[in-house]
């Protein structure tokens, strides 16, 4: 199949493109670049399979070319602050990114009779007040927050992607991202894994914000990948309503540290900051993953520890 | 001053270009005429400083001539499925109101150095949990639910406006309206008032659904107008936050049937019919108007009952 990936430069993006590629489909990157990278596509520049673009999917383009599949994945997805890349640096951007782009990418499935499928995210359940959270669950999300120009563009992309599916009948796919993690994450990324690795192999201690014990859910990129897959490829009657993908293991920050700095041999420890940013995530946010076990037969295969193993060897050879 | 509306065609826009005239401001309006009628600009059409552009805000305008306010009041704004001008029927076009009508007011507002209100929803708020609704309550929406290409649309509108304040410094207002009613509404509208209005000038028996005790809070047109032209004028440093302007007297249908049936003089009653429909609006949603009192000193002035006679007279020449 043509599969036209926007935002494949991107940390998922590029994932996404290597299992295409892997599966002999053919692959269209559309990508701005203005937070994913070249280097992430860098070994599948000179595949016969594979085609670049260099646009943003803010702006409409037009493919002549028949496209079988449009993956939107197109968005800055950093909520940190400090970091050139973080969305609260990007704002219009990003909520162009959520309805410009959506709306553009659903034009050109509508247009090809393309199925289409929107990776939305956990945000959209903002800081949620019932836990685990299952897709049904409608979230807590203040639409003039600090976060609100990434929640609530993903919010309004799934709005939008529903509507083209029940007005025009596009044969929509919605997958709600919980925390990934794995190689080719942004070094200066900001998120808690990036930052504990680069601090454990400059064999720094690992800064924890309040008392550590605020605990994140962590899904290894390959497994995340899978479940993409699976969805995108399934062809169940009501497959069009959103699955959440993610890793409902609850692990907490100190639990990490202490992994990080065994697999890297760091000595350093760790060093407590209080805590009380702005923009800090909330406390806690983990999927509930019941609708992908029954819909797709998936969950997550890789521990914390090999995935971390992966992304630290990964990490060394580009400090 | 030169004031720029769009949707000033509609129910709410056309009475507030009335008050805009009134106070001698020049006034242009934008509508593409989907859901608002020439009708209600037939009286202004001649006016020294009013003018019409047949233009839907979804695509770029640019004015050469200084723009000093931007009021963006374009949407459908119906909840009535069985209605062609309710937003159920338009979801694409509503999306596209909230998403790229309010970037396009918002980039006018800002060429122009322009100061720029939104006309937001009590929408936003969805099927609140809590009352009466505060502000700072996030609500209850569901994203991908049957009111969502409004709710979603408006939730976004608000955030991209945020950004536009933040990041560019845009002077920006946004009011959360809540239930308004008044002469102009749409005979066909669907919502209850001319639901009711019409049934009774027809000399039916009023249409009640389930029991009649789900209560609304009823706003006059003229109070609305006041409420938004207060916080169009305010200089107050947070001003920029939203404003929830409506009338927290709330009211149940069975109370509303009779008070309508007393002024038309219609002894039909009313008629019981089951509940129960998939987009029936929250049994239940009421204003905090309490930061409208504080920042603007405004508060509802229109008894129901004259609100109401007004409104019948305005149908009765209609119908």
């Amino acid at each position: 199949m043509r599969i036209l990936v926007t935002g494949g430069a991107g940390f998922l993006g590029s994932h996404m493109c290597d299992r295409l590629i892997a599966e002999e489909h053919h692959v269209i990157v559309l990508d701005n670049l203005i937070t994913g990278s070249s280097d992430n596509l860098a070994h599948l520049r000179d595949h016969k399979n594979f085609s670049f673009i260099q646009h943003n999917i803010s702006h409409p383009i037009y493919f002549g070319d028949k496209i079988d599949v449009v993956l939107h994945m197109a968005s800055p997805a950093s909520p940190n602050p400090d970091s050139p890349y973080g969305y609260p640096r990007l704002p219009i951007q990003t909520l162009k990114a959520g309805a410009f782009g959506t709306h553009n990418a659903l034009g050109i499935a509508r247009a090809h009779k393309a199925r289409f499928l929107l990776t939305s995210t956990s945000e959209v359940y903002g800081d949620p007040l019932v836990h685990p959270q299952r897709e049904d669950y409608v979230g807590n999300v203040d639409p003039i927050g600090p976060r609100s120009m990434y929640d609530e563009a993903k919010r309004f992309a799934e709005a939008m992607v529903m509507a083209y599916h029940r007005s025009h009948g596009v044969d929509t796919r919605i997958v709600r991202i919980f925390n990934t993690y794995g190689p080719r994450m942004r070094l200066d990324d900001g998120r808690v894994v990036p930052n504990f690795i680069c601090q454990a192999l400059s064999g720094q201690p690992l800064t924890i914000h309040g008392e550590g014990k605020q605990t994140r859910s962590f899904c290894y990129i390959d497994d995340l990948i899978e479940g993409i897959y699976r969805l995108l490829f399934s062809e169940l009657p009501e497959i069009h309503l959103p699955v959440n993908i993610g890793n409902p293991t609850e692990t907490n920050m100190l639990e990490l540290a202490s992994i990080i700095n065994r697999l890297t041999g760091n000595t350093a420890g760790i060093e407590r900051q209080p805590s009380g940013r702005v923009l800090t995530d909330p406390e806690r946010r983990r999927p509930d993953i019941t609708r992908a076990r029954e819909w797709l037969g998936w969950e997550p295969r890789i521990s914390l520890d090999d995935g971390l193993r992966s992304t630290i060897e990964d990490f060394k050879h580009r400090l």
